[in-house]
């Protein structure tokens, strides 16, 4: 295995991570924005295109919404299943209990916003199948499917308080007390809708916990919610000398409703008696232990708090961790300067829906991991994810020590950057920024074999830095 | 001046103006379903990238529409206008009364969302600027801002309905009457909110008038709502014969409350005593008149109603008409096979909020035109708009007649083309059609300088089809 060349390469690579969602959805606004700005600030290339396409944009999400709800994807999907032909919007519409007109203008309406296929060749007689990413993701039959998630996404319970206590949470700063309540009992929304989602998301994080080795005999998941993250890093297992971990524990801190949702699925992952233990109560409040955990987890809970609920959060983190120990954050992060990117748009539901919640940085959440006495941390890009998982170091692992070269070369320690974004902190959010200035490709897709050997993991990392390397355009 | 090739570039070059629309906006989603359709058909390629930003995308909405309310892009402009330098959050915060954290996470997701540039150089003392697109459209200063359309696309008197209703209307075919009752009374939001926005539309519809010559004495405007088509009609004048053309009458057509909209636009123009009329009731049940007027207009109106309610107006708009007199017919056109733009993707709110209302094809509207005894129509691209204007001619212009070879060329006459689509009508869709395949470039943003003269505005057209015509990728 070829050693990773600097530390400088592992960070641009990250930033090209980081960044993907935004390349690949907003490259056509912010293009025009620059060249507006940077490259011709005299001419008038003014358009009310965007405008418009912004104001328009919550009738894609009812148009979702109401094909789920109809079941439009998993009834065309029934008849491909059978070998039959594509169906015509009348058999949809027969399906679904639904009128031909209604459905066939739900079915074109979804073909231009690309979710289906229209078979133009057959005019006038038009059959409609699924992409593949809706008969991944939107089919009920598929083990992927999202279709849930509108739910969460696109909820009541959602939709109306943003939409009507968005100015005043912009006025005062903060979410009403009303608001708040609707938010927090939207987690178990959250726990009961999201599991599908989130369960890629908890395999990569289990994965690269895996990679960089220490023990997990005893796992916190804090504000476990569906308690997917806990379960996954307490039952996974990789090859080799990590191989037969069946012995870990897991503890799962949330409200006693939404442990209810956690508990079943520890049960069904093998997690029962004295393997799995429940605090139930507000996170802030409860009691965690001293020297207690190998592992502490807290996922999309963070950027729920405010900087000083945050760090005592953090503290509470750290005294709970034995020596050794690690915490893992994942949660999206927002670039820099907040000027792009999914962890930049998270801030206004997280404005709207909580008291002081806000997405971060990763040199705000470094800052408060070193000010809550955690010796190093490292930002580990999630693969095709718009989540990023910080792992926060109880004491700093040796740069050349540990399971390899990545550990090492990715660690920012705490001597290294202070709490301001200085140093490798900074090099980090410069890195990236610059990339994306470029238009830094994407990586390709990447498929996510889960489980994989350490060696495996590592070939990928390898295989995907390289790739950004070989095409680095400010080498 | 060059004549006009052949009819096939002429309507070449209209499929390249349907489409540039759906060419900017959906090119990558469109991208990638093809080629997991066409291309790859056996390499997996599904993400949730396309669900879940079509999920969130409400809160694009929601966010634009709580900037314009209070009033943040006009606050920022007053800054610059003073000559002061670009305000940071906490300023645009203390001009808009809104707490500082608020305004900080409302302007950073406008700016990640391409309505804002950020200052990255000063970090960690950022200011924002406007882009020039919201500079034009967003400040209230701006005589072209756009901002008060927002209480159109994004009113309560909208989403509500859009998003309780639409599962209820694709069940039925049809939105129920207390909701019909909804978007009724709307058409008076529209009409006091959307003048800023029409008057581009109407300039250009004008100027289309003009170009094809024939008389405007006598002017009728249906469902007039803000006046603004039939005001510019009758107003405009370009050079030559056709200038001052200052004897114009104008009749508008509307619900008593709209034409209070309607008669100050009028009379702001001129039109007043004997150059405006009114009649005051549902275009439906209102007596029109015989041979009575040299021009029809019906703007955003036929797309309300059903088939058979189009096809009995289309008859009374024949009916009223003069000999050699025209119908202009306003509105987004849906793509031939209805799987893509702007006119396909608005059939969803006439579902969710009309009886019986849906964009139609040019074939359908042509159909409705010749079954209503209209000799011709014509379908005429208007630069930069999401609409197109159809031309209904009472007598078929001779080929060669009139005052130039575009209105000859770009005729579809009832010889040529039956109620079905076939022949030129088809070769309007296919050639579309083709040209959207191979990804046709979208012409250059054109600025239309009004009023113009008849050489000018042919000299224009001539440079549109000349640039389209080399770049014809299936010559």
């Amino acid at each position: 295995m070829v050693l990773l060349p600097s530390l400088r390469y592992v960070l641009t690579f990250t930033g090209g991570i980081a960044f993907s969602t935004w390349v690949n959805r907003r490259v056509t606004k912010r293009r025009a924005a620059q060249a507006a700005i940077n490259k011709t600030p005299n001419k008038e290339v003014a358009s009310p295109k965007l405008f418009i396409d912004t104001a328009n944009a919550h009738m894609g999400s009812a148009m979702l919404k109401a094909a789920v709800e109809l079941n439009v994807f998993t009834a065309i999907a029934a008849v491909t299943r059978k070998g039959e032909a594509p169906p015509t919007a009348a058999r949809v519409a027969e399906a679904c209990r639904c009128s031909e007109r209604g459905m066939r203008i739900l079915l074109d309406v979804l073909t231009a916003e690309g979710f289906l296929v229209k078979s133009v060749s057959s005019r006038p007689m038009y059959t409609y199948k699924l992409t593949p990413s809706s008969g991944k993701y939107l089919d009920r039959a598929s083990p992927s499917c999202l279709a849930d998630s509108v739910s969460w996404f696109c909820g009541d319970d959602y939709v109306k308080p943003l939409w009507t206590g968005l100015v005043d949470s912009i006025v005062t700063g903060s979410a009403t007390a009303a608001t708040r309540e609707t938010a927090e009992a939207r987690r178990l929304t959250f726990a009961r809708a999201m599991g599908p989602k989130t369960r890629s998301t908890a395999v990569k994080v289990a994965a690269a916990a895996l990679a960089r080795g220490g023990a997990r005999d005893r796992i916190l998941d804090v504000a476990a919610g569906h308690g997917m993250y806990g379960v996954l890093l307490a039952t996974q297992h990789g090859s080799g000398r990590d191989n037969g971990h069946a012995t870990s524990t897991l503890t799962a801190m949330d409200a006693a409703p939404l442990l209810a949702a956690a508990a079943p699925a520890a049960a069904a992952a093998g997690l029962r008696g004295a393997r799995y233990a429940q605090l139930a109560g507000d996170p802030a409040a409860l009691e965690w232990g001293y020297a207690s955990y190998d592992c502490v987890i807290m996922a999309n809970y963070l950027q729920t708090l405010g900087a000083d609920a945050a760090a005592a959060l953090l503290r509470k983190a750290r005294a709970a961790l034995a020596p050794g120990g690690r915490a893992y954050i994942v949660e999206a992060l927002a670039d820099e300067d907040r000027e792009r990117g999914e962890g930049t748009l998270m801030a206004l539901p997280l404005l709207a829906l909580t008291r002081d919640g806000e997405t971060r940085t990763f040199a705000e959440v470094h800052a408060l991991c070193v000010a809550a006495g955690f010796a190093a941390s490292e930002v580990v890009p999630l693969p095709n994810s718009t989540q990023t998982l910080v792992v926060a170091y109880q004491e700093a692992p040796a740069p050349d020590a540990g399971v390899g070269s990545v550990k090492g070369a990715g660690v920012v320690t705490a001597a290294q950057a202070g709490p301001a974004q200085v140093g490798d902190v900074a090099l980090f959010g410069e890195a990236a920024r610059r990339a994306a200035r470029e238009d830094f490709p994407s990586p390709e897709e990447t498929t996510w074999n889960y489980p994989m050997s350490l060696g495996d993991f590592f070939s990928l990392v390898e295989r995907m830095v390289v790739s950004s390397i070989t095409k680095n355009p400010f080498e």
